[in-house]
Formats: structure tokens, C-alpha cells, sequence
């Protein structure tokens, strides 16, 4: 599809020396950062409190704070695991507890490590079908119709040789080709997705920054208590196979930056290299001046579908090549901090 | 895809909890790390130490030695960039620069931070037309037959519901389809690449751990002198932009594990916390005794065909739902440490 995007090199900065010179005229196509800040406030969606969970570590050695937040994913995906984290942070269970496995280029794990301490009453055993949900005949048909459309849109688009496609047609909700789900990944509500048809399901994704819930073989698919974190490339053997209950918006340069375990998968064979997990709280608990607020960009707005065509053929300054397309997980959704109201 | 491999499910540790059982019977399918271990020393092929840059790192503060080993790139990617590094390393050029930046779920970056170092004599300016390479009408013929036959399988696989596909009609050379190239990407002796016909090109792929030529703005392409590597999802929007030269087989948590700079991009604002690099050589300088040697599984072998569809469909204990296929960088090239001879 390349060759339909033969733009002349235009002028922002990835892999630049520190000093590169700014071009001083505006760019013809903006950033994908240019294109999220100049978002109006009516396509971003504020995140409740009530889905933060906010995980504080022990102060690292220079006596730093080190804290991490999660939004937990909306219904109708992985539910019954995140009742479970619920009750889990209410009972304060993590508190004490620690950061035990951190493997390269995969996961950051947290959890007792004891394995002795015992769970709050009440958790649900959540069966292997959670991982993926129906999406139900009338979804199923809007999602097939969406897919059709694309596929045409592509069809047009790659047939005509030399020839810029017209952008206004690009269907609002884009589909992205993958070797992980036959019909292929999409966003929803905020979040990356998968869809085949035939398998009459949708499920979310393993992207970097994604949570899981830790388990032991088939058929257990773990409480919730044992958690970990994607700081690698996007493990989506994984999809389907562990439950995907949330990601990481803020302070995840506090697990990807940790030290390698030693021992096997990653596993802190010295106990005293676990990181110390003071506490995990759903944020809607905090005292209201230490609540965190957040918001996402709308991935069903306008100019989530610009971002995501900036992502995926970035004619900003610095490239001269676009790509042609992207993967559904080199298109993060933006996340920004807001002021409480 | 994943309809054809409902398979019942099976027993190998991904996210498991620290104390997961381990299954006592042999497993139907083996892991893909089971595949690797079992191949034929003949599959093995050894990386000359002349295509081996070592780069050391100051020690940590607890005084350990940090030793990173990057592999060139062979022939006939980015060779103009990787006579200028060879040059950089025999003149000893970054003996006392750093890693500068460090950015999460993107980059690790290191050189000259001064930007006033003299840069030694005869480094070639190498043209952007060098991000590609033309592969020849006589290998175009046989990449497209390739395809051609991949794709037939693809789509014999594919139209029989329920049915196992008979693995052994899989291409040995697979072909992973991608947003990022029209024709797909493929392994070739050793290393991700990608094909387009229409561009009559292809070009080396920025997974995780590939080693790149920072540069300035177009047609700047970068002498050589400041390289980083992917500490992220593999930003392949970068691919046919930037100068791949390598990739790290060894020691890369030394440089994903390091603190995320605070400055834009990643760069340490505070100079003090740059990590000092000590010295990077190519390893055939090196007295004998400290060349360290590695050999990478042949990608064209039998080994590695059952590797990558083993990658692509987890079958081995703990996976319930095999994936189907994988994108190329979540298929990582085997490379493992050998005594010297």
C-alpha cells in the first residue's frame, strides 16, 4: 500500500540526534501527538475512579515515590476477574505483598510470594469462556458490515496504482488486518479488540502496558491476586489463553525499568530484590485530594481516527516512508492526567 | 484462522504462578523452546566474531560489569552504515561516550552527548535509497512463488472448517502477512525482513532489540556514530526511515532495564545520570580468550519451521486457544552462546 503514499520528506522527531534542527514552517500533515492536542474536550472520555486502581511501591533507593495506574477494562470483557480485584484491593490484600518476576521483553509480575497468605472469602471462580464474549447477532452484523466496508475501502484503495486514496472514506471505526483473529483487531470503547466470527467471539488484547491475571494450568484461570504487566513487545500468543483486565496509564517506567530477575522466567531468586508493594487501592477509596483523574481520547471520534491514520503513515516531519498501515498495538489509546473537579 | 486448532487443552509455564505443577507426562507438542534445544548442531550456524560489536558498559552500582553484544547486520542490508561502525569501533571513537536516552516502550540510545567529538576520517555519507535493497529480478521470481504457495495454503487451510491442517504442506519458508508491506515479511538467513514487489524492495524490520542509526532530518540518514536499540513493541513505522544495523543477542536488559529519562524523548536532562560506556569493539580485536561466540538457528531449516509454527500456535501445556499465526517479531530468532574453539 506504500506506494500510493509517495510523499516528499516533510519535517518531528523520533530517532533523532539530541540537537536536530526544528523546521520552523507548519508541517503539512501534523504529529499524531499534534493531531491528540488539538482534540476538543467533547471527545475526551473521563475515566470514574472507581476503575483506577492505583498500586504505591516502596520508594526506590534515592527515596522516590513510585506509583502505578491501572484502569481497569469496562464490561462486557473479564468481569467476573475484576469483581475479584475489587474485593481483593478493598480487603487490602496487596498491601505487603511484592513485585516477584520482571522477564525481559515479556512480563512484571506481582503477588505473594509466599503463596501462604490466604484470600479474602467470597472470590468467584471464573470459567475458561470468560476470556472471550459473545458479541451477540446484532453486534456480530454491524461488525461484519464494518468489516465489508473496509475490505472494499482497502480493495479501492490498493487497485488504483499512483493515486492518493481519498481519506474521507476511510470508515470511521478502521479495521486492522492481524494473524491473531481471522476477522481482525478493532478498538471499542477505548480499547484495543479482537473479532472473529466464526469463533462468534471478541476479546481484548495483549498490547505493552496491558494487566493479566496469573494462573496455574488449565482449567484454573487464577483469582485476580496474581497480576502482571506486558513491558515487551505484544505477547498476543497470550490472548484467550489469560485474562486481559486492565492496562497501565501512568508509572509503568516503575515495572519496565526494574531489574531481570535471575532465576527462571524472570523469578527474584534473592528475595531481598522484590519490590515491596505498599498498597493497592481502587482510586475511588483515596482521600479525594489523592484521587487520580483521568481521561481517554474517544476511539470512536474524529480525531481518534486521524491519530490512528497518523500512526499508521506518518508523513510528519523526520519520515520519509509511511507505512502503509500499523498494528493495532503500535497505536496506543491516549491517556492524559486531568485536574480534579 | 484459529478455528482449525480447537484442541483440547494441553500442559509449559507462561504466566504461571511461582509454584505452578509441572506436568509429570510428555506433552504432544513440544514447546518452542523444546524445538530449539532439540535441533541438530548442523542447523546451527556461527556468527563470526568480526560481526560481533561488544560493547562494556561502566559497571553498576554494585560493581557489576554490564556487557552488551550486538550483531551486525550481514550483507546486503545497511553495509554502507556498518563500514562507518566498524571504523567508529577500530578508532575506539566511543571509548567514553554514553547512553544519553532512554525512553519507554521505544528506544535506548547512545553516543557522543558532547555532539563536539571529531568524528574519524573516511566515514561514508550513505543515501536514504540504502534503507531498501532491490532483491534482483532472479530473487523477486522466487520470493513471489514463495507467496504464491503460501498463500494457496492459506487459503486451502482456511476453506475446510473443522479440519486440522496437514502441517507438514506448510512452506519451510513462511510468510507472515503485515500492515507494514505489501508482500509480507519473511526470515532470511537469520534476520525479519520484508517484501514488496511493487517497490522492488526489500528491507530489514525494527523488532525488539534491533540496533538503528540515529539521525538527523531528511536526507541526513545518520553516519553510524549514534545508534539505539527497541526497548518496546517493535516500532516498525520506523522500518525503511531509519538505518537497522543489528540486534542485541546478548545483554539487552543492560540497557531496558535502565531508568527512563526525564527530558523529552527520554534524554537524561541531568548529565550524571547518563551511563558511561567504557568501550565497544569488534570482537575479532578482542584478545581470544574474551571473543565471546554465538550461533543463531538457521532460518531456512527444518528446526526453525517447527519453531515459528510452534511460536504461532502455543500448543505446549498451559495454552488453551492456539493463536494461529504470529506476526515475524513475535517469532525471535534463536541465538545461543558456544564455547570457543
Amino acid at each position: 500500500m506504500n506506494r500510493l503514499f509517495s510523499i516528499a520528506s516533510l519535517a518531528a522527531l523520533a530517532i533523532a540526534t539530541p540537537v536536530a534542527a526544528q523546521e520552523s514552517e507548519q508541517p503539512e500533515y501534523p504529529s499524531p501527538n499534534t493531531i491528540v492536542e488539538a482534540a476538543p474536550a467533547s471527545e475526551w472520555v473521563k475515566i470514574a475512579p472507581s476503575d483506577l486502581l492505583v498500586m504505591d511501591l516502596a520508594p526506590d533507593t534515592e527515596g522516590n515515590s513510585r506509583r502505578v495506574v491501572i484502569q481497569l477494562m469496562p464490561a462486557p470483557f473479564s468481569q467476573g476477574w475484576i469483581r475479584n480485584i475489587r474485593k481483593l484491593a478493598a480487603a487490602h490484600w496487596w498491601d505487603g505483598t511484592s513485585i516477584n518476576r520482571v522477564q525481559d521483553n515479556y512480563v512484571a509480575q506481582w503477588g505473594d510470594a509466599s503463596e501462604k497468605k490466604a484470600l479474602p472469602e467470597g472470590l468467584e471462580t471464573v470459567p475458561e469462556s470468560e476470556y472471550q464474549v459473545d458479541p451477540g447477532l446484532v453486534e456480530t452484523k454491524i461488525l461484519l458490515k464494518m468489516f465489508e466496508t473496509y475490505f472494499e475501502w482497502q480493495l479501492e484503495r490498493t487497485g488504483i496504482e499512483n493515486t492518493a486514496p481519498d481519506v474521507s472514506k476511510i470508515p470511521r471505526l478502521a479495521i486492522y488486518e492481524t494473524p491473531y483473529a481471522l476477522d481482525g483487531d478493532f478498538f471499542q470503547n477505548g480499547w484495543p479488540v479482537s473479532f472473529d466470527e466464526t469463533e462468534s467471539g471478541k476479546w481484548p488484547i495483549h498490547c505493552y502496558g496491558a494487566v493479566g491475571v496469573g494462573r496455574n494450568y488449565s482449567p484454573d484461570t487464577g483469582s485476580g491476586a496474581e497480576l502482571y504487566t506486558v513491558i515487551g513487545h505484544a505477547p498476543r500468543h497470550l490472548d484467550r489463553n489469560i485474562a486481559v483486565v486492565g492496562r497501565i496509564i501512568e508509572g509503568i517506567e516503575h515495572l519496565s525499568s526494574l531489574p531481570r530477575g535471575k532465576g527462571q522466567l524472570g523469578f527474584y531468586e534473592d528475595a531481598s530484590k522484590r519490590i515491596p508493594i505498599n498498597s493497592i487501592r481502587l482510586a475511588s477509596t483515596l482521600p479525594e485530594s489523592d484521587q487520580p483523574r483521568f481521561e481517554y481520547l474517544n476511539t470512536e471520534g474524529e480525531s481518534f481516527a486521524k491519530y490512528a491514520d497518523a500512526r499508521a503513515n506518518r508523513r510528519d516531519p523526520f519520515f520519509i516512508v509511511p507505512a502503509g498501515g500499523a498494528d493495532i498495538c503500535n497505536i496506543p489509546v491516549p491517556v492524559r492526567r486531568v485536574m480534579g473537579e
